[in-house]
Order: C-alpha cells, then structure tokens, then sequence
C-alpha cells in the first residue's frame, strides 16, 4: 500500500519527535494482561529518554517493572486512574519525586479533551489495525492474537494526542472499518507478537464472588434499586467492578422479568452479564467505555446494539451529552466511606495505594441513583470510618450506602430513606455503622505518614480534592 | 431526561453565543432537499445578525433565497465546494462583496482540522436524535421523517466547530447509538418540523443516464480500469457523479463476475449501483462520505460494512490515514480538460459557476488511476480545451482522458499508455482532441468577465490555485 505507516517502535518513535521530558500515554484494556506499556518503555529506556511523563488510563500489578524505569530517571512522572501491587506499594513509599496525578476516567478524558492534559506521544495497542491505522479491540482476521474490546479509554488519546502510534499483534488488510481508532488520527503502525493477554482482562478488580456476605449485600443492594423508586421500564445502570455489585445484577435481572421492566441501556464497563441481559432483551443497548471480560468484548465484535464510547462520551463532567448524564442508577464500592457519605476507593486502611478511581466520581456525581455497596468491615479493617484515608468521592454525589448491618441514605435525600423504609429495609444511619465498626475492632492506630506528597487525587472537574503522603 | 439540550431555534442561537462577523456551518447530504440552511438563514436574519460567514460543505438551487439574505447583509461571506442555480449566478455577476471561497471535500476537512477554516457555530441537521445530540443521517424510529445516509462531510464540524447545534426532525430516546455525531461534541438539540426533503437526494447532479453518448463514454471508461493494470483482485474504487462514469460501473460489474475479481471497497459518494455490487459479494466494504441515493443511505443504516467516514477520513491531504490515500482507481466527471490535463469542473464555459470541486482534487491526486470521463463537445461547448475557464484539479493528478474520439493519457504515465494500446484501444494526443473540437466548434469568442474576484479556488492544502472573475 502506498502511504503505508508501518514501522518499527523505535523509528515510529524517532519520527514521533519525542523529547525528554514530554508526555506519553496508554490505555489499560488488557488490564493485567497489558503488554504495551513495559514494551514501550523498555524500548524508550534503551533509546536513552529520560524524565517522561507517562499518562496511562490505569495502571497494575503488571507495570512493575516501571518501578526500574524510575529509578532510572525515564519516567518522572505520572498520571493515571489507578494504581497496584508492586508499583503502587513503591510510589506510596515515595519513589517518585513529583506526585502522581490521580485523575477518574471521566476527568481523565476532559483534561485532554481541554488540553489540561497534553499528550505528545500516544501508544495505542490494538487487537486489529490496518496499514493506515484503523484500529479496534476486536478480532478481524483469523490469526487475530488478543481481544479486549472496546478501546474506550484510548479513544480521547487518539483524538487529542500531537502523535499517535498504534501498536498492533494483527496486521489485517485496508479497510479495518469500522474502527474507534480512525487511521486520520494516526500517524505510525507497529506489528508486535502481542499487545496483550486477553486472558487476563476479567482478572483483578473483577471477579464473580461466591463470598456469602457478598451475596447477601448484593440482594441488599438489589432491593435498594428495586424499591427506589428509579425502577421503572426505560431505566438505566452501571454496575461497578466489586463482587458485591456484579451479583447484584442477577438479582435485578429476575425483578426485572417478574415486573416487566426493561432497561434502556447499560453503561461502563460492560460485563458478561449485563451482555446476557442484553441478549435476553432486558436492556436495549450496552455502552461500553471498556469491556470487563471476554464474553463482553466478543460482544462488541458483532452486536451493533454494543457501542464503543469514548471517556468523554462516557463521563465527562465537563460534555453534557456523555453518557453518565443519563444514568440513573449506578452500583459502586468503596474501600472506606465515611460518616459524611465521602468515599475512598484508592488508598488502602494501611495507607498504601491500591485500587483505582475508575469512574467512581463520574458516574456517582451525574446518576439519579449511587448505591456505595460495602462490608462494614473487612478482616480487622473498618470501612465505614469517622475519616477517610483519603477522598476520592464527595458525599454530596453519594445516595445509599449499603452494608451488611443496615443500609444509610443520605440526608440529602430523605425521599429515597422513606420508600426504602416503607418497602421494610434496614435503614440505619451513617454514624451508627461508623461506631458499629468502631465498636467491634477499636480505633485504629493512626497511619505512619510522612510528608512527602506521593499523589494528587484530582476532582472530574479539574480541581484537587487530595493529596496521598507516603507512608513510613 | 436531566440535562437535556432541548431548545428552539432562537434559544440554541442565543446559548451559542453567535456575533455579527462569525462563522456558521452547513452540510450538504440532504443536496436539493435540504432545509436546514434556509431555514437557519432566515432565523438569523430575523434575530437581526449581520455580516455572517456561511461555510456550507456545499450549496445549490435551492438555497437561492440566501441572495436576499445576501443583500441585506445577513451573510456576508461564503465558503462552499460548489454553487449552482440563482445564486449561482448572482454569484458569478458580483453579488458578494469578498469572493466566495471554494474548497474540496477533503480541502475543508483539512482546512477545519488545521483551524484554517475556524467554525464558531455548526447547523447540522440529522434524521434522527437524542436529547444529549447524539445524531445520524438514517431512520431511529418508526416516526423517521427523512434519511440522507452518511453526515460525513457533517463531522469534521461537528468534531472542530466552537459550538455545535443538532437540528432534528425525528426525536428518539437516548441512546440514539451508534451515531456520527455524538452527543459529547453537541452544545443544543432543535426539534424541527422537516430538515430535509429526502426524495432529493439523488437530485442534482446524481442520474442514471441513458443517453447514448454517456454509455459509450462509460464503456470506454470500464475498458480502460480493466486494461489499466490496477483491475486486480482486491482493487478498489470511486465513482464520481457524472451518468458516464457511473454507468461505468455497470461495465466493471460484469468483467468482475468473468474474471472472478472482487474490490476491496469503494469510496466516497456511494451510490445503488455500488450497493448492489457490494450485497452481491463483489464489494468488500463501502466507505461513504455521502449516500448519493435512497439505496445507498438505506444500507448504511442496517449494514456494518458500509461505513461512515468523516471528510477528513475520505479524503483529507494532510491525514495519511485519509481513505483516498488507499485508493486505487476513480472515475471523475469534467466540464473542461484542458491539453496539460487540468480539469475544471465548477466554472461554465460561460463564466458562470454552475458546479462543486467535490472530491474531484483530492481522489485525482491521491488515486493510483483517475480517470476523466468527459464528452469532447456538449452541445456548441468544447469540453477538450486549450487553455480552462477556471483551474479546478492540477493535470499532474489526471491520469487518463476518456472522450467518444479517443483516449489520451498523461505524457507522466507511459506504462498505463502501452497497456491500452495493447488492448485494442483508441489512444489519441490530448492535443488532437482540442484541435478535432476546435475544428468542429471554431475558436469561442472570449468571455465576458470583469475584473472583480468572485471566487478563489484553493487548492487541497490550502493553496490558491486559480480566482473566478466575476462576468458582465
């Protein structure tokens, strides 16, 4: 083909322009399985740059590696969604000089979208492209090598960076159509052996609980949507990635049939049941930002009623026509929620960084309906807390909090506290599952923090709403 | 819904923040039927508004209201890829104070791309629409008022303009996805009563032709594509609108079917014959800026293989990605060729601007083959020239001549020549072909024009090619 864009990684990166100090960028779904990001920076290591901001969607237990890459002064910075394992426990013992910048997937997608976060270099990996550059997470040939479905999180970097580079392990003929990643927006092609683990993209955060407290939260959780008054024919949901609110669909699902309601669509993450509900006619359409296992990105493949958004079109504050605006109900969790119904999903009770703000502010802020479904406690850890580790949601965007010992709305919405109260739930306030929990384990040792700032966790909106100090 | 972008005209005007001297857009897909610039046109006017630029994808015979709205100020620059009927030829007599400026379909997607083209308002009407803005060019409900298929020359402003108003004739519940436009690019949503007459869609410059002169030139033409050495398994293809070029098709399809070839994709304004072709199987993607016809704005609506590409997708010179970067063989029409292969297709022999560049620059310079159909005499009118009305498309991107008198190809391409000479075909000099019309015709009497610039046509990359001269 004429105008054909494919190159090495390392000359796609010397036509990139990329200079020390300069800012690139990932997106993370292959999950745990992710190859691209350690391949890039191995390679950008070896081509001797230093001092790079990396901006990934998220980043895991996988990204290890990086760690070496600090210390080595090739990367400096970083911004993400998320941060585990291995990376995560050293940047909050305080390997970085400069603060990661925590950033939901929704505010993620505005900064770039506002040029607050100015990418110069994107490194897209793709389960299919063409020559010129049209790239998808789905299978197109038969020697395809990985799947992982929508590229929703990569979609703002390829419609915003200075420079796009598509990684690829399926080199399939022009057109690649239709395709999120549209080749006018890329400038290089690389064929790698594999851009990921496919296997690996329902692992992590994401799992099917059998735990007996989890499923009795999910049925908690379950007839707090039931009997919320935003059941109704027409609805719409998000389920978050805990045990707890995964199962909580199976529940909804057999309401939804005994009633005769439909959903108009599902949103975010999209998983394999949400793709059964779907296929059983119960929810019109599945907007999928990123698909949460295999049977979801198969089904992106071939259901044109699955459609790939973008992170802004899924939950950018700041794009009144994304998607989250007309949520009405999402089910999330929580690492910790205190008594002000303010959430933390990033930073563990022991102050080490471990999960990932996804879009837990995004999708609480903008439905009619958040349900935070969490234990009261987890092993001798607390999660409904006088005191936050660290913010992550306001309590202003929280409307129920679920747990095992009874269920707290916000004060804020005291039509939600008497339908549930009528429907007979358990409804119990905040403060009296704080001392529940406090009750029973004691008040925890304060945390040994230092005074470094490791992290920023930033608002959707672009303010900082915390700040993450190492721990000694 | 929350947050809903529901407003009136007038009210999505003012939320626009629209001042006297900016710049408001248009597309083009509902061609003779449209409704949409009219109708803004006049609301402007009645808000009191002066001195607008209006940048349509492009204009014709119906839009001649805009000369009163012309005369009276409202609007006082125009950027477009064509002009025909009254205002056409108000135009060419001097009715704008600055010259009209004309772009190709792939020039203004650049053009808006780079900023070179600065949107500050888009009026972009859709057959269907969600609350949030997500929009599209085909039927969502079984209330659909009108279809035009592809709103590819709508995206690039829909992508870059500063504010962007969807307008409407059939309101679906969100999400109305997949779409083109999506609801995150989209500041108001218009309910209007008819956005398009779709009955004229296929008006204008699209027919079949029966005329006995068109179907030996479309033989001609079909000849030279399967002699050319680029009728191979897996080319691909581009028809422009001219009744030759597209009956041309008809010719291609059959050696197709003998020889056991199939094209990998056709590009650009797809019509029924390519609709046909592809559903047959001889077709393996249709990339469609523009449905030219019913059929063709039908299949894009059910069939995942046709898809919607923006102007910039199409045929952008500035985004390698670009699909007429791949794009082996087209098929343009002309109104003059002049003996350096320089074609004009927008400016009459008599002065009077009566046509669009389209994508005639862009496929001409990208393609591997472009193929000029045209008659050496229309009428009394020579289309085989000396020297051109207006400069159109640089012969250095011209390829091959086809006229009911000979074939003459491009002194650059000796290859091409020998392998239609081989074939049996008529290759003549481009130069007898001017002379065998001016022995026909005589030398025409000079045109009229005056000394006033109604016009620039710019080149692909934003260069200046050629000035229209206003005629007395």
């Amino acid at each position: 083909m004429r105008n054909s864009k494919i190159v090495s990684l390392q000359e796609a990166v010397r036509r990139s322009g990329l200079k020390d100090g300069m800012t690139i960028s990932f997106h993370h779904h292959f999950r745990g399985g992710d190859r691209v990001v350690n391949m890039v920076v191995d390679c950008l290591a070896e081509m001797g740059f230093k001092d790079l901001h990396l901006a990934a969607s998220s980043l895991s237990d996988v990204h290890a590696p990086l760690i070496e890459h600090i210390k080595a002064g090739v990367i400096s910075r970083i911004s993400t969604s998320g941060l585990r394992g291995a990376l995560a426990d050293a940047v909050s013992h305080g390997l970085l000089k400069e603060p990661v910048v925590f950033r939901s997937h929704g505010g993620r997608g505005s900064a770039i979208a506002k040029g607050e976060l100015k990418i110069d270099v994107a490194f897209l990996g793709a389960s299919a492209s063409d020559e010129l550059g049209n790239a998808c997470g789905v299978p197109r040939s038969d020697k395809a090598k990985s799947i992982c479905g929508s590229l929703g999180y990569a979609l703002p970097d390829a419609r915003y960076a200075s420079h796009v580079i598509v990684l690829t392990d399926d080199l399939v003929p022009y057109p690649n159509l239709p395709a999120g990643i549209r080749g006018a927006d890329v400038e290089s092609v690389v064929v790698v052996d594999s851009v990921g683990d496919s296997s690996k993209i329902s692992a992590g955060a994401i799992r099917d609980s059998k735990n007996p407290r989890d499923i009795l939260l999910a049925k908690q959780a379950a007839k707090v949507i039931i009997y919320s008054g935003y059941f109704n024919d027409g609805f719409s949901i998000q389920t978050g990635t805990g045990g707890a609110s995964l199962a909580a669909v199976k529940y909804i699902r057999e309401e939804m049939i005994s009633r005769g309601i439909k959903a108009s669509f599902a949103l975010g993450g999209i998983t394999a049941h949400m793709v059964k509900l779907h296929e059983e006619g119960l929810i019109g359409k599945l907007i999928d930002v990123q698909s949460f296992d295999k049977v979801a990105a198969q089904s992106i493949a071939s259901d044109t009623s699955h459609i790939e958004v973008s992170a802004v079109e899924y939950a950018s504050g700041e794009h009144s026509g994304s998607a989250t605006h007309a949520l009405d109900i999402v089910i999330l969790s929580a690492l910790e929620v205190d008594t002000s119904f303010n959430v933390n999903v990033l930073v563990g009770s022991d102050g080490i960084i471990r999960g990932a703000i996804g879009g837990h502010q995004d999708t609480a802020q903008d439905s009619a309906l958040s349900i935070i479904v969490v234990p009261l406690l987890r092993g001798r850890i607390p999660c409904v807390v006088p005191k936050l580790t660290t913010l992550i949601t306001p309590g202003t965007s929280v409307d129920v909090v679920v747990t095992e010992y009874g269920i707290a709305v916000n004060p804020s919405r005291p039509e939600i506290a008497e339908k549930l109260k009528e429907a007979g739930l358990n409804i119990v306030d905040i403060k009296d599952l704080a001392k529940k929990a406090e009750s029973i384990i004691g008040t925890p040792d304060p945390l040994p923090f230092g005074d470094k700032v490791v992290g920023i966790v930033m608002n959707r909106d672009g303010s900082v709403l915390d700040k993450i100090y190492n721990i000694r």
